[in-house]
């Protein structure tokens, strides 16, 4: 009868055997509020916090493909003291003129007479520039901040007494002569259209900032919050005053303005919910010693085969569009994870109860008599190795047995 | 006997005991099958779609640290009516030249005559231009879309009737009497290089689009994803044919195409595993108001002292090179969660036998006496504070005793 | 006395009930032993490993917003045979000068004679340039990495015997004859400056790489990891040997070398913690074919209404800039996570001992007897549907009952 055939049944009647816990109920108010409120929490937390607030249920993806493209409309002056107007348009004040998604509008600039290259005393400025004797200069000598290399001659400044170092570079040297010209006056109306377009790989999704279905709105509309969200043209007075910022101040000694754009998805909503937010930094160190922005830069030109140049110091505010993205979208697997938490952490509840139960409520064992069932080693019939502890339990378990017991 | 070494003795032997739940086998078929059925989806869902499919064994690393070279090869020619032809290198249409990220080439460009800073008519195009009398033209006014400063007169324009106001600026200003130069009969054949080596620092794992080993093959190949797969060299032609964009269109009103290169590595096979794939997307907004892509620059000249510039027009294709990666690795931490998960989500299986076991199979109670041993507050001598609960518990749970019962 | 009030009631109190799981204490010390072992190793893995090392308690968020100025400040000189000395300074050999996150500092040119457009013949390096007779040169034609279109005469090179097919574009064309300055003198003295601001959206967390606390001293500082570290001024040398690279050579061949700052902030402590770390690696592959970094750009001149140009091949130190972050920070949900994995993972340990406790020590069943309580089928009055499992099970079953049975 105990063929291998029914052997082979048995295991798969066995595999087909449905376990569960044996559960001890003890009907004890107090500890079932405690149990049911323990768990109420746990479940509160998950369902509102987990769940809800922070989205469990959804995969998330960060930083999308982005590209931004930028136009800058607008024209200003700048008096120049003794060589009257000048007039700036788009092509001379946004560098680098590409339209990407950092760009400069220059708002002041400080430039050096027509140089070449010669000779000319060293500014004053300048370190190991000033001079008594010839002694002083090293020729050949260069100084990294300097404006050239030392001829090794001493010689005066044009504003007569004081004397320096005669160097060899662009001459004349950038000094305190120079002629600053500041195009503010208009600046702050001039307007920047910043088209950005995201893509999200994981969820294959895309969107751009700019309300395609509407026809010529660009041509007049601007930038506002609520009315015209998708109309990302903003005047620059408004970009620096968002990032609360003093616009005198700040076109005088140029700095860096980040426009962020913050596109934060829930993908299981309608595309259309998902909308860019705009916000603006000042993102270079205000209070500091070499605050501001600014930058040197040349133009050449050539007469009579001599090459000559206008070395141009530009003050102007930076504009960095910096685009950031977070989408979520359903997905099991954190789904899952979120909810198999869950469930261990309502577990969690019965290790208190447990221990309220057979700390505080076991009046003479009672509980932990039912609770737990013991089996010592010489129930089997194995009489080696009896230790010490086995020795006790069968001491301290033996009344218990009457309890509980099934003596075999 | 009982003294504090017995005690502390107890304690640690009670520490030794191995606790296990003691276990109802219920030996019925049906209610093994279904558990078991459920058991098996779980584990299928795990095993197939958490770790083989969604990879749960690894720890992701998304956005490497990237740089990107690129180099554009190629010339072409552009006829000039009137002014016969030109011809177009490198150094001419690649802007800008230093071969970063991002960078246009130059397919049509609007050339504006020679312009000097004076008085000239405002362009007829422009707000507010046009005017009947002087009396329209408000002295020092500026237009933000206008080309200069209008000095109060009103003055005829070059092409007779037509009245606008004078302004001062870079004159004559741009209008309809741009010369248009396309260069776009050879761009198609242009090529483009772009190298890119991209960096996990949580992995410390690097990697470039070029093969190393081959030496001087980068001088002849041209990318195809198959056969030389490591052979970046593109043809503008193929970037806009694959971003499935008209190519004359483009090169006529400008646009930008972005190039995503995707690293999507899995570190715990072979390195030469990980290899890019390139896909082309068109990224400014096609079908809108401001279609395309173009923007001004000037060329500046210098002629016995008086400075002129070109003002230039410049449409073109913009490559965007954007780079996305996302690199998997084993991982600990992941592997036990999901482990973790999988073991909580199987017992999930047995919540729901349970329930059918309970409601459905219950003949008299035959499972619940089993599964469940009440152990109610009378049973504990303390006779206080009995409440309805248990005298209810009491009286119901009286019969039951029998079929389970030791009674206390 | 069983009214519908009661009944409710009952619910009521069975929802009350507090349902705990029976368990059997096996006194056996050696399982014991294993059982907390296992246990112990467990729990030494999460404290240590996932809540210590990991951090598995901190919600991460990578990729910070980012914003990088750079200033480059020094002078250098270049001899060039013939032409005597040129001096270089920063509006000289920074491209492109806006001061951004990408920019290249020239370390040697390659400079064409004054380029205009006219025919001359095509350099002999250029490919199909080689011609015996004109009817080599195929009028019109233009090969893409040629200088210009082929007029159809075949003509002999300033340098004699040889013979090109004569071509119409920017004249004299590149070549071998081509001037070359190199100014790499002093480069490696040039300092840079590197301004960083970063700033965690989701935690709401700003910092920068410069200490603004400190006045003037961004004037005379240089960067050093212990010293000075919030001094983000770098010799170029410095970086260059810190890449590992062999300066000579780089500057003669030009190449990328990537300064890459690395933000790893742990944001529960103070956020003076918080510190850059910064490490210089180059980008460009360097055992390759089209190994170095160079690209072309043209000066253009006009002189009495002909344009002009210089090529140049801007051979450079390219430096990008790269900003990479990871910050983490208390909070609920992983930290939940990781609790719950461990909880469930210890209870892990109990499936090993279970199975070594039936399998090894479970001399005639003492141990299955107690922990199994068996439930058969004919204990329910349904006599109908008994197949073999159900008679299998009451046969071998049979005898466990008087060491465990109820019969009822």
């Amino acid at each position: 009868m105990r063929g291998s055939r029914t052997t082979c049944l048995k295991c798969f009647c066995q595999f087909l055997d449905y376990e569960t816990p044996k559960v001890i109920v003890v009907k004890n108010q107090n500890l079932g509020i405690i149990y049911r409120l323990v768990q109420l929490l746990i479940i509160i937390y998950f369902v509102w916090y987990v769940f809800i607030i922070q989205k469990g249920y959804q995969a998330r993806e960060m930083g999308p493909e982005s590209s931004v493209i930028t136009k800058v409309k607008g024209i200003s002056t700048s008096e120049v003291p003794g060589l009257g107007e000048k007039v700036w348009d788009v092509a001379e004040y946004v560098k680098p003129p590409e339209g990407g998604s950092v760009f400069t509008i220059i708002t002041r600039t400080e430039n050096t007479a027509l140089q070449t290259l010669r000779t000319c005393p060293e500014s004053s400025s300048a370190p190991t520039a000033k001079c008594g004797s010839s002694g002083d200069c090293l020729p050949g000598e260069m100084h990294m901040l300097g404006n050239g290399q030392k001829t090794g001659r001493c010689v005066h400044l044009d504003n007569g007494t004081e004397r320096t170092c005669e160097i060899f570079g662009w001459c004349p040297v950038e000094d305190k002569s120079v002629l600053s010209e500041s195009l503010q006056k208009f600046v702050p109306e001039f307007t920047i259209l910043i088209k950005n377009s995201i893509h999200f790989p994981q969820f294959r999704f895309s969107k751009g900032n700019i309300d395609e279905s509407k026809g010529d709105y660009l041509k007049m509309c601007t930038f506002h919050p609520l009315t015209d969200l998708y109309c990302p043209i903003f005047k620059l007075g408004f970009i620096v005053q968002e990032a609360g910022e003093n616009f005198t101040e700040l076109a005088q000694k140029g700095g860096v303005i980040g426009v962020v754009i913050n596109w934060n998805c829930n993908l299981d909503l309608d595309p259309s919910q998902c909308i860019p937010q705009y916000s603006f930094r000042r993102l270079d160190p205000p209070n500091e010693a070499s605050s501001g922005y600014n930058y040197r830069f040349a133009k050449y030109y050539r007469q009579n085969d001599s090459e000559s140049r206008v070395l141009i110091k530009a003050y102007g505010i930076r504009i960095d569009v910096i685009v950031h993205g977070e989408a979520g979208k359903f997905s099991l697997i954190p789904t899952i994870i979120n909810l198999a938490t869950a469930l261990t952490s309502i577990g969690v509840g019965s290790f208190l109860c447990d221990w309220i139960l057979l700390t505080f409520m076991n009046k003479n064992e009672v509980y932990s008599d039912r609770k737990f069932d013991k089996v010592w080693k010489n129930q089997e019939e194995s009489k080696t190795a009896v230790t010490s502890c086995t020795d006790l339990s069968t001491q301290e378990s033996s009344p218990v047995e009457t309890s509980n017991g099934i003596q075999l």
